[in-house]
């Protein structure tokens, strides 16, 4: 995937950047475990510091000091899931900011004129995620709006914007998804993303809904699941045909204390690693396991100290690029299916037993 | 001074890594701003996660990746700061812990096995920082008390120990200043430490302190100003002699916005920083102001972002080290008082006005 700041290698993971950092990590800290692009949360950058303090400033690839390409989302998911006070009609949506209670109206021309300023390297469009669950009716209603946003989206696109992908919404339903990706294919957009999951539906209809979807999207163009999920979940949406992912679990959970291993997922807040002088991952070669014990990131965590969030992202993170790295590989080798079957007894593993991921909640 | 764990250049400053980490940063971002030595808490490590726990996981520089030397306090100044219910007998200190209440009794010899179990370059003798203010009453019997805790460390000390400093107290009396260092200095310490001062007093009375303390300790062996201070206080210091700091202003002060730079303190979270695209310092070479604005700082500030306080606590601790560097300069070319003068005027701004750095509060 080409893009005006390098090229992406598909299928990728983008770490959550939500208010212009990916929380606690440089960008030469993201490099190094191999990052090729991030994402930065419109509506957040919008409220604080404000789109036009960022363009003033030369733009989020300067401001922030990051090279490598930034999608920006449209700040629809975060209007629905963190804002108060929504109002949507046919122009747009009126919401308070969450911050300081202040209004704000935003339309399909103005998040395209607020991710021009921003310098986006890939901009969506303005969709309504819908909730889960929702009626057929308002569901229909609601991803028909969703289309007709994004046609003006593409209206508003001058020449030097960023490329532009749509969103398929439709909730759970099979023939509002099909709708939904019917019309949107009709228009010229660059890419296109799987929005609206990931929103507390079971796993199995998260799956449905995948399998509907992506692959009556075209193959010529990138296919992006917005916010999911785990690696389990990126695998199997790569075997239908994803290539772009974004989530904020491996950084999240990281603060939390929640490691991925090869052996399972850890957390090293558990008594058991106290005097543990392995590495978090005797297969990882990150920052944190070339260097720290289990007992001391035990202690980072348990002391409430910065470094606990630091060392325990850059190991997620890496984690996650490691995936990718193994899941392309896979694909290089005709072998995926077999890297899938292979992937399962481990999905279902914890190595420190009785904890399980939670799934990601609205960022 | 040559330790264990390589030659530290003086005079020297000492970051303070109260629980295993200076609070946000790596070791190799200490190293790159040119830190020689670190701090380590005992009263903190001894309650968490425990030295025998460091000790067993091969002590506490192999614990917390670092590979220079370090110094630990006794953990006399957090007992006496920080614990809760002390008493104070001839044999020693009982106190409960801030964390938890539970109950502990230190004694001069269990300092010193504390501070061999954790490996320290330089260990301290248990002494009691005497309150300000004190009467001349308490101010004696206390200090004499340090004194005799002192030999007793001094004959708890084995081969292979870390090098031992002695503690001069006598709160801000004079003679009892002169008594205290007397006495120690009869006895074979590798070092001698000022304590007590930065608890309170006027300015006037710690330079008075200083003055009447520095100059009668041996001039063969280091000096060391415990918890001291602002870049001018180390200065005066070092004009009386004084070879050795550790203090917390840089870092806590970092992760309260509060910035050094060479043409004052600057308050990163003003308005008038909004859309500044200066780095913080432009005579500065630290990452930070390598590579981003003072714009970004306050947004990563106001954003509670933790890239806020790693940006800010390289930046002043290379303010610190770079400090350092030039006052040995200034020893070097012989031309100290022509500096100490030279830095008056801007001792007394601040670049942004209206803003003074809040002496610092007990660890």
């Amino acid at each position: 995937m080409i893009t005006n700041h390098g090229v992406v290698t598909t299928p990728a993971f983008f770490p959550v950047g939500t208010q212009g950092t990916v929380k606690s990590i440089t960008p030469e800290e993201l490099m190094e475990v191999g990052v090729e692009g991030i994402l930065g949360n419109t509506y957040h950058l919008y409220l604080k510091p404000g789109h036009e303090t960022i363009g003033r400033l030369g733009g989020l690839h300067r401001f922030i000091h990051w090279e490598r390409p930034i999608l920006t989302d449209s700040g629809g998911y975060q209007i629905f899931s963190l804002a108060k006070l929504r109002k949507i009609t046919e122009e747009g949506v009126t919401f308070q900011s969450h911050i300081d209670g202040s209004e704000h109206f935003l339309t399909p021309e103005k998040v395209m004129e607020i991710q021009r300023t921003l310098g986006s390297d890939i901009a969506m469009v303005l969709d309504e995620c819908v909730p889960y669950p929702s009626s057929h009716e308002y569901a229909q209603a609601s991803s028909r709006l969703t289309t007709r946003w994004a046609e003006r989206c593409l209206h508003a696109k001058k020449d030097g914007d960023p490329a532009l992908f749509g969103i398929v919404q439709g909730g759970m339903y099979r023939d509002l998804r099909e709708e939904s990706a019917r019309d949107l294919t009709r228009l010229d957009f660059q890419g296109y993303a799987i929005g609206g999951l990931s929103v507390g539906e079971p796993k199995p209809m998260m799956q449905d809904v995948l399998e509907w979807t992506a692959p009556i999207l075209p193959d010529s163009k990138p296919r992006y699941l917005m916010g999911v999920g785990t690696p389990e979940d990126i695998l199997h949406a790569v075997m239908h045909g994803v290539d772009l992912f974004d989530c904020v679990l491996p950084t999240r959970n990281a603060r939390n204390g929640m490691l991925f291993t090869s052996k399972g997922k850890i957390s090293i807040k558990q008594a058991q690693y106290a005097e543990d002088p392995r590495p978090v991952d005797e297969n990882c070669l990150c920052y944190a396991c070339r260097y720290y014990s289990r007992a001391y990131l035990r202690h980072l965590y348990l002391a409430n100290e910065i470094l606990s969030s630091r060392l325990n992202t850059i190991h997620n993170i890496y984690y996650y690029i490691d995936w990718m790295k193994r899941i392309r590989a896979a694909i290089q080798e005709g072998k995926l299916i077999q890297f899938y079957q292979a992937q399962q007894a481990k999905f279902n593993q914890s190595e420190d037993e009785g904890f399980a991921l939670s799934e990601p909640t609205p960022a």
